[in-house]
């Protein structure tokens, strides 16, 4: 059913002291579909180097930069050559790289948020859409098999109409100045040149908009968003207040900080409608609240009989054994792989990954509630695409 | 120290069939502090005088009206007549019996919001200050000795300065339109008439502002709210998003909700600020969650001898021994009889219960509210006053 | 339906800091349906004095001796007189005291454990009976709505046949030799001559065996107990592990302690069946877990429609106004006034509080571990009665 | 640092259908040290066949037998033979496969329990003292973090002196006789020849004592159990209960169960200390409540910089970003590389992975227990091995 082989992946990005690289590639060893065989790990040629001989890298497969290495690899045969690319560098480079090895040839994982701006995405949406290659975002929450059951509760109905979605992501580790100190995750968020436009809701926000969506199906009308920037002397907001107003008339609130003291990565979502409700909440993945009007609540588990296909699909581990952050990364990549397995077959398939058009969304996303926020927070209308 | 006698009360309102005077009949009860004596507890002369035997009032202290009993205790000797009334009828009467009873000399509790609109609410603060009478607005929430604790948390410094508030207060038990059936307590909250411009900010929105006013010190400089009425037919809204900002530069988020499946009375805040954050739950009162910048969360658990000499005081069973609402709500009876007995024993003090100031902002952050919801949701400064 | 006046009470015991009197006054007050107007506080009289003061009584009731106090109301005419007596004493006084108003012909509202061993509290037993007078044991833990919710759902079959029960009791407060600086409800607890054979068990681990009956139904066959004194010189044990086999083959764990550092009251219990499971913990006592076999666990919560009748009957707040401790003890309390009611109208009637044979079985419990203890952990069959 | 390239290993069971199989590959898996290159899944040859072509192995190092596999693969030159192999059979084949690899020349990582009885187990340490290999012992649970954490606070002195010990692993997937029906983790567990003389402490018992001794270093000096088959039919116990005394005085409460409905997987444990207190559960391993004397709970969590550098050493992933099951098992994983890398570069270190010598104290665990049991639950003195 599988080709009979691994499938060979580059990386781009993801040298020492990078955060999101060394996830991508937990993610991508995980299930043992995959090899990495190339990386222009950093901009820094010894930083690369030094990655790719930790990952045990052939060192010619380890390039000084994504141009040398999308040119060399296309040139090796079919039988050595990469499949695809991982793209794990600061969002200024996501674009560029990946228009590259799409044209290239390759097909594409990628980071979030996708793009530089709402242009570049449209643009990028365009050469996927030409090119017929795989591209895939790395939305990872939407990994997590819990928001896949927490979808199938709204898609069956059970939810009823949705009247009401809160979404919050808050964190607190911007709320020193540590980009002034060097740290690097930190650095590159905040700088307009690297970042966007925006660095909490382009960082955070835009996972917390994307899980809405991907759960609830609801498409934004308009939105008020109220954006500060506490910490002096920063260039970007670092939090952000957002009501929104969705199609079809269901209202949401989104808010989203990296000041906010004592919390981590608290991701969590409410979805209410007119026959029940749902929670969940990334820092305990395995668990999804679902209330039906008028019932107890019930406190679904990953892994148990009573969950859906769906969910268990995504699952490796029986119930009670939790699965986290990086299993639900690797079913977007599970998913892509699926992906790109079948397109090397020629074969057709549907698969559950967040495609260049979630990422054309949230890349508008952004831009709308940055242009709310410049106006003093006047209600903005969601951009067609 | 304490005058030698209990208090003497008596209510208007809280007949058959109410929900909040029975409620402050178990708080005024609780510490055998007072006595009720008296009451004209509906409009309904034969509910009256069926409640006022199974509360084992004499007959002929049970009143056909607030009009006849005010009138007629003020005739009583001083040593029989009631010391202060409890009003717990719909909101639209809190000012006219308010007013009455201060004019005949007697002090008030009275529940929350204080009345029907802003005009109101200023008449009644010119009537109490020029009584020199006790007047005490039952935002029952601010009496849990662990939001005492928040509060004390905030001016000791812990927090640093506040940057962000997160207050919500989701209800369900609206999702169905059941004022349409009878059920009295949905009827005259959703009835303009009875309850004033607001249904949900009115009832429970408000609460949400004064804990987080109560804790946090903090004045809305302006807001912007989207109402919405999600149960066809309903005349006011059952859904309230807020976002504000701060005098002095805090931001914050406000939700409150009657649409909400599932939710119960789930009021809860998140205060963060530059060296600290605290979290809180009404629905788990008996725990505050403090995080101070850099270290494990806290969870301080009401009793315990490191939680402040505030919280103590209000505190009446050792620490796992929960308390719970009533006891909360009989904080603020504790303290507005405090008052009361000091004004009978010509003694000065300070006391820690809601006061008709604290009433007045709560009228004018309905109206804020209703104004900028009136306008789709435009930014809309909170009145002087 | 109610006799037209509100029941008399007095109380032996519950002085000045003293801890569970004033927890029966305030349970007692609760629901205006008891008037406290007698007392005999404390041995030390002008401490008894002092709290008659406190508590509004008049003068010449506040006796200096439950003997002065037993003769003198029995002698006062009918209508003054009280109807019931309050036992709140350290445990080697029950039995006197409740022997002695009983035969007075007062019914007796009493504090647990019953007596100081199983032989005084058979005698009791035989007192009761003989009399024919309410005797309630204030098992308080038992008035919690969702314990009774808890006894509803394995009554309903709905948890199958029992398997396991998992009880536990853990404190911590006794983990200093505080009984060595004079703190009062340490200094009899500890004392052999006042608690009885043992300290914690008799204290706290009665509670847990009789929550565990009352859910369960449950007898205890034999049992394992393992007791320590952890504190030195302590002369009592304040830590106690038991293996339990009851009757008909389910098997239980019980474990109490007042030296877990960092546990405040946390009774809890977790009962497993062929067909379901529940966990409920005093500490959030609105909450009761159920889980029916290959189905999510639900959250039952007080207050809400889906509860049984028996649940509703013991709620005075709507869902999510959290009741706790007091108000469960105030269960007790309407229900022992209600049979005293029934009594003194000649009526019959069935009524949920904890008996003079619950106490029995409670001191069977407590001498039966404590013989287990003795001989060094050996499994020791519970004693018929 | 590191040798310059991954290890190599083989697998003896695991084959489809298995449970422990697969984890153990995704464990191995993460962090891209390990390749997998040889393998016996299962002793039926079609089987094994296809596991190893679904895990892309070459089909010449796909055996039929576990004993073909020693041969053949020492028999291999050394730059392509493995470094080591990991057994994940049924408890029977532990022994002789570990046997047969250590006498071969080659390292173990080996599923527990370790072998069928203590008799087996003390033969096999003898062979790893002999033989200088490597022998880690997957008691995974003590590859989290947190857990790490907690042995580092009892080290550290903050709990004081030792007093008690609870450790729970309630399950419930054996409620029903689904080994009956062919469910192979069902079958091979309950039955004696292949899992030996304990179903329920053997499996998951023995992780509890595991657990307790890794984190308090307290050695069990008596234990008292009560073991029980529910269900009809069983061939070994499916629910334990016990009582401990630990050399030096302090006492434990262990229980286990494969029949609790509802419970999952629901490892946890208190650990109670002179000075403080710590919980930790395997369901939601990120967090580690710690109480010190007269202070808030502290909630500790992964990933903060205030853990101790052992927690932070087994950490991939910042704080709030999950990690769970896998990646603890993963950790035993590296640390067993490590030691095995260190052996081939003929270097000395500490490193920290389960050994032989827990493997042995484990059997000697799950032996008392038994022959307990076997005496109606006697007090039964802990092996001297």
């Amino acid at each position: 059913m599988t080709t009979q082989r691994k499938l060979r992946y580059g990386m781009v990005g993801g040298g020492q002291n990078a955060f999101i690289g060394a996830v991508h590639r937990m993610a991508a060893n995980l299930d043992g579909q995959l090899e990495l065989v190339a990386g222009a790990f950093s901009a820094d040629a010894a930083n690369s180097k030094t990655t790719g001989e930790q990952l045990f890298l052939q060192p010619q497969r380890t390039y000084a930069s994504y141009t040398e290495m999308a040119e060399r690899e296309a040139a090796l045969p079919a039988n050595e050559r990469i499949d695809f690319v991982a793209i794990v560098t600061p969002n200024f480079l996501h674009a560029p790289v990946a228009e590259l090895f799409l044209k290239k040839g390759f097909h594409v994982v990628c980071d979030k948020p996708m793009t530089l701006n709402l242009r570049e995405a449209k643009a990028l949406r365009t050469t996927v859409r030409r090119t017929g290659k795989v591209f895939a975002l790395t939305h990872n929450y939407t990994g997590y098999p819990m928001v896949k059951e927490a979808r199938e509760l709204v898609r069956s109905g059970k939810l009823g109409k949705i009247l009401k979605v809160v979404a919050e992501y808050p964190q607190g580790w911007l709320l020193d100045k540590i980009e002034a100190t060097g740290q690097k995750q930190a650095a590159w968020r905040s700088d307009p040149k690297k970042a966007g436009a925006s660095c909490c809701v382009g960082d955070i926000g835009t996972h917390a908009e994307n899980l809405g969506r991907y759960i609830t199906g609801l498409e934004i009308a308009e939105l008020c968003a109220d954006f500060t920037t506490f910490v002096p002397g920063r260039k970007l907001e670092d939090d952000a207040n957002m009501l929104i107003r969705y199609q079809g008339g269901a209202k949401g609130v989104l808010h989203c900080s990296q000041i906010s003291c004592g919390e981590e990565n608290n991701l969590n979502i409410r979805v209410y409608g007119t026959l029940g409700s749902l929670a969940w909440q990334q820092e305990h993945p395995n668990e999804l609240k679902f209330t039906a009007k008028g019932e107890p609540a019930r406190i679904l588990r990953r892994g148990n009989g009573y969950v859906s296909d769906v969910a268990k699909k995504f699952t490796r581990l029986p119930f009670g054994h939790p699965e986290a952050f990086i299993e639900a990364f690797a079913n977007i990549y599970l998913e892509a792989v699926a992906a790109i397995r079948a397109k090397i077959a020629g074969k057709k398939g549907t698969f559950d990954y967040p495609t260049v058009d979630d990422g054309v969304v949230g890349m508008a996303f952004i831009e709308t509630a940055v242009k709310s926020a410049a106006s003093k927070g006047k209600w903005t209308k969601f951009p067609q695409f």
